[in-house]
């Protein structure tokens, strides 16, 4: 979709548009501003993305410290340490900051809702269903162990507790300890 | 707080706040609207309650299908059992929904955070250490175990996943199978 720009310019504009949202808000953020900010025009910000929910989503994407779906070690413990390295904690916080700060404007905002579900979740979960299945397949997790439809659920359950039980972001020290404590013991490995 | 109410009185009271709260949402509702619906004052209302977030709350509280403080079984299973049991389908999800209406209130209100927390999260977390407690005194939970610390987060991951992955209401079956296959085996009971 952004395809005309290259991967820096693109990723200098999601730059501009997280400083944005920090400075004013998912609400205050305007395409206007994002083209100020970035010397771009508005009518190029609406053919590579579509629409401010998009561009939004996709740069939350861009700054997502851990992308699941290209995590491939050759085992499932490599792939969760290997998740949980690459989320440095300072990246982490920041990202649960802006996702705090989201979670307002998702609740008013059906466009907004879709495309932080289609762009920013989906893919998460399906990178985790893909490291799953390839432990499934190397013979790691057994195919009909029940705990393989919570591993989603396990891992919410780690970031919500985290945030609304604990009231701390999470990190990796937190995360390490969670799956070992968790994940591994009720994934049987 | 409540202390001159007879029980049906306060149970009636509570019933009208939960109706009001399911009609007009908690911004639309307002202690005349409760006053005017239970044929009492305001001044009744508040010399109770002492403020509308505390009415709520305690509102809320009533209706929980299971508060796991008063859950006493004499095994960790059957302590959970129990609490499955309790919680019938149809006023889990209507629990459910209420506290899905309320969450765009507690983002914006302080003192419906506070009062959420205090009277609705708080017991349930403390009955939650309680029942695990008993469990480690009793030997059937090491006092060391990792996963001891996650109980809360593990099940907070139940009813968010259910939630917001799956887009589904938490159900007993759902909740017993979760327990089964993810709480039991990360406490290695």
């Amino acid at each position: 979709m952004a395809g005309r720009l290259t991967p820096e310019r693109e990723a200098e504009l999601y730059e501009a548009v997280l400083g944005l949202l920090r400075e004013v808000g998912y609400d205050g953020l305007t395409m206007d501003a994002v083209a100020t900010r970035t010397r771009s025009s508005k009518a190029t910000l609406y053919r590579q993305w579509g629409s401010k929910p998009v561009l939004v989503a996709r740069a939350l994407r861009h700054n997502k410290p851990v992308k699941l779906d290209q995590i491939d070690t050759g085992s499932l413990r490599g792939d969760f340490r290997t998740a949980m390295a690459l989320g440095d904690d300072c990246k982490m916080e920041e990202d649960a900051a802006l996702m705090r700060g989201l979670m307002h404007a998702i609740h008013d905002d059906p466009d907004l809702h879709k495309a932080v579900r289609e762009l920013l979740f989906e893919p998460e979960l399906n990178g985790l269903d893909r490291i799953m299945q390839r432990a499934v397949d190397r013979g790691e997790v057994s195919a009909d162990l029940p705990a393989l439809k919570y591993v989603t659920h396990m891992l919410a359950g780690a970031f919500v507790g985290r945030q609304f039980i604990e009231d701390k972001a999470p990190d990796q020290a937190f995360l390490t300890d969670y799956v070992d404590a968790v994940v591994f013991p009720a994934l049987g490995v």
